[in-house]
């Protein structure tokens, strides 16, 4: 494990490949024969797998459930982010022990019983918040995605041989749920001259960014569930903002304050990082939406097509601004374009799942997809990217992305 | 653990309450120290939680995260089933984790790469699919709740003292993933004269039912994914039947075997079990959609609502039929119905949060809901299906339930 003893608060199971491997790994560690390890109700399960399973009574009910050992799918970690494993996926929900991560001095591990939230600033009423509170107020559910505004950075200078994952694997979506901002800010007797709201995390790095008012307060939420359950310690237990579409990172995790400001106070992130680097030698900052994006997500990198022809292209598309609204797929390089179908439910600022059927002829062939979202915007290429923004900035790349595949059926990471 | 050292090959990992109880339970079981146990990397999230989180370096990123160990929701189990704690989930999805489970002899553990799919009987060209071969067909996503026609089922005679998860705990709502079964009845080149189909299990109760095709071709789908993942081994890993809105059973798990017939087959599950005997003596049979449904989820049996004042009633609604039309609640005992608020996205077959505001007066209050799905049909009282059904049967029930809350708070479940 990665985490050098410290904590999160989360009991991290890791499920084996197999018997073999796993009694071998705890042997070493504990010290103990594999004799030993098989008295233990907890590893009861590694058990061969039978010629006919319906000649061998299966597990009986549990409480709670994990995928099967068979399945590894695993997101792509340094010690403080984590990429989703977006090849393996299915859909539109990202599972949430899979959902990435992006922390800047590890995860928290906090009690939710001491918890507080505190409301401060330009308030008539300054109020601090237990969670138990802030869950008896009106809640709300929206499926939204989150992505950090570095994701895909490392595409301004190409990156041969990277996967889906690697290039483009922070950004996950979950169905999140929680009370809205305006609701809690409305109980603190919010003041006029209210304009901008530093959000403050409760992590060893206490996050801060300052918020626009007026922009957020029609859907910002504070979340404390994520895919049905309490949210997860990496997306910000017990407490997250969230602002569907805008870039992660204002998205304050393990929410601990709320101070009403008249001004931006320009925090380290929104100063020194999160903005970009024009050619010019200015920065922009405060970017906040994501701009329209789309990702095939097979075949991409690393995968390999085993045969010629039917093949179904399938990808994500999102946009921080609203709906998708078409998304095209190529197989030439971007000469010429094809709509694919789009799944529903088809959610603003939410992950839409696209699906084109595709004959390969077994030649070469150049995969590309772009997505249109409901303001018009189109996303755009790499090179009208540069056009614009140079090659000065990491941040914000929403360009189209593609993939080669050879006549071997091998798919690559490439640039057109 | 509960499975008797029995395999579905899901390796389960206990989260404990606190560091102590685990400790000690672990010691007992190993006759280890807890010493020792410190040492193993995987119990090294037993820290106590600092009394400022911003003054600790949290955890590192991980491969595949897990609740909080403060979070403790679990099924409720019993050897050949576990309901889903609706008490305790928002929103619409389910996690995988707590997705309810029923089986008749266990959860078998499958190896993906040996499992195969047998299509045969009244086709032209029978075929036997691997996992890779279906997977690469055209596929489809849609959220859709699965219930077990069993749910509910004890209140036909009452149930005194049971919370929601005991009553109405099997069902759930996953966004599933796989191939339409009209695709691959296609490929078998399916005979005109084939009406019916028998979906077979791979589990050691090898659980079969008789499937009218002319009803099933829109919609059916043989799935691989759940959630993102593939699908959990107590939903069917690596393959199940999905049959939107029909009761749980026909949704065939561990699915092996299609076999195309022209009539039904009158296997034990479609005679014997979940049939509808009538006071007259006769039974019906083949009810396949679950009728519409909801229950207030909060507050519920069990639960306490700790202060008079605002209050919100929140629930779930469902129906085999489509989309949910309207939800209205009542909080005399059905004398008064108010429309509760439903959460986008309201999707056909699939669970539908409502929210109602309520002020509680501190008085005694008798809450209920009903629902009314597109079709028009409205959730009876548990009085107008006795009128129609008795009391014989046990499959079926979608009445209307009632919470009471005492004037001390205490919420419990009673017939009105």
């Amino acid at each position: 494990m990665s985490d050098g003893g410290r904590s999160d608060g989360a009991v991290r199971p890791k499920d084996p490949p197999n018997r073999r491997a796993f009694l071998v790994g705890a042997t070493s560690i504990l010290g103990l024969t594999a004799g030993h390890l098989l008295l233990s109700p907890r590893f009861s399960h590694a058990q061969e797998v039978s010629d006919d399973p319906t000649k061998v009574p299966g597990a009986l009910a549990s409480e709670y459930g994990f995928r099967s050992r068979f399945e590894q799918s695993q997101r792509l970690t340094k010690p403080q982010r984590s990429r989703t494993p977006l090849q393996d996926l299915h859909g539109i929900i990202t599972p949430s022990a899979l959902h990435f991560e992006r922390h800047h001095n590890g995860v928290p591990f906090i009690d939710p019983a001491r918890h507080r939230l505190l409301v401060h600033g330009l308030v008539g009423h300054p109020l601090i918040f237990t969670m138990d509170e802030l869950k008896r107020f009106p809640s709300i559910s929206r499926i939204a995605f989150v992505e950090c505004s570095g994701n895909s950075g490392k595409e301004w200078k190409g990156s041969k041989g990277k996967t889906v994952q690697e290039i483009h694997g922070l950004t996950s979506t979950s169905e999140w749920t929680g009370v809205r901002l305006a609701t809690v800010l409305q109980e603190a007797h919010l003041k006029p001259e209210a304009t901008w709201m530093l959000a403050e995390g409760s992590d060893a790095a206490a996050m801060t960014r300052s918020i626009p008012l007026d922009r957020v307060m029609d859907e910002a939420l504070l979340c404390y569930a994520q895919n049905g359950e309490p949210i997860r310690p990496e997306q910000g237990y017990p407490l997250r903002l969230l602002l569907p579409g805008w870039e992660g990172n204002t998205c304050i995790k393990w929410l601990r304050r709320l101070k009403l400001v008249s001004s931006p106070l320009m925090t380290r992130e929104e100063t020194s990082k999160y903005t970009d680097l024009m050619p010019d030698g200015t920065a922009r900052q405060f970017t906040f939406e994501m701009e329209a994006k789309s990702v095939i997500t097979s075949p991409s990198a690393g995968q390999h097509v085993k045969a010629k022809g039917f093949v179904e292209i399938r990808g994500l598309a999102w946009s921080g601004r609203g709906q998708i609204e078409h998304v095209e797929v190529s197989v030439d390089g971007g000469t010429t374009w094809q709509d694919a179908e789009l799944q529903n439910p088809i959610l603003p600022k939410c992950h839409t799942r696209f699906r084109f059927a595709w004959q390969w002829d077994g030649q070469e062939a150049i995969l590309q997809s772009r997505c249109t979202d409901e303001t018009g915007y189109q996303q755009p290429t790499l090179q009208a990217l540069i056009k614009v923004r140079g090659t000065n900035s990491y941040y914000h790349n929403n360009a189209i992305q593609t993939w080669k595949i050879d006549e071997d059926g091998q798919v690559r990471n490439v640039q057109v």
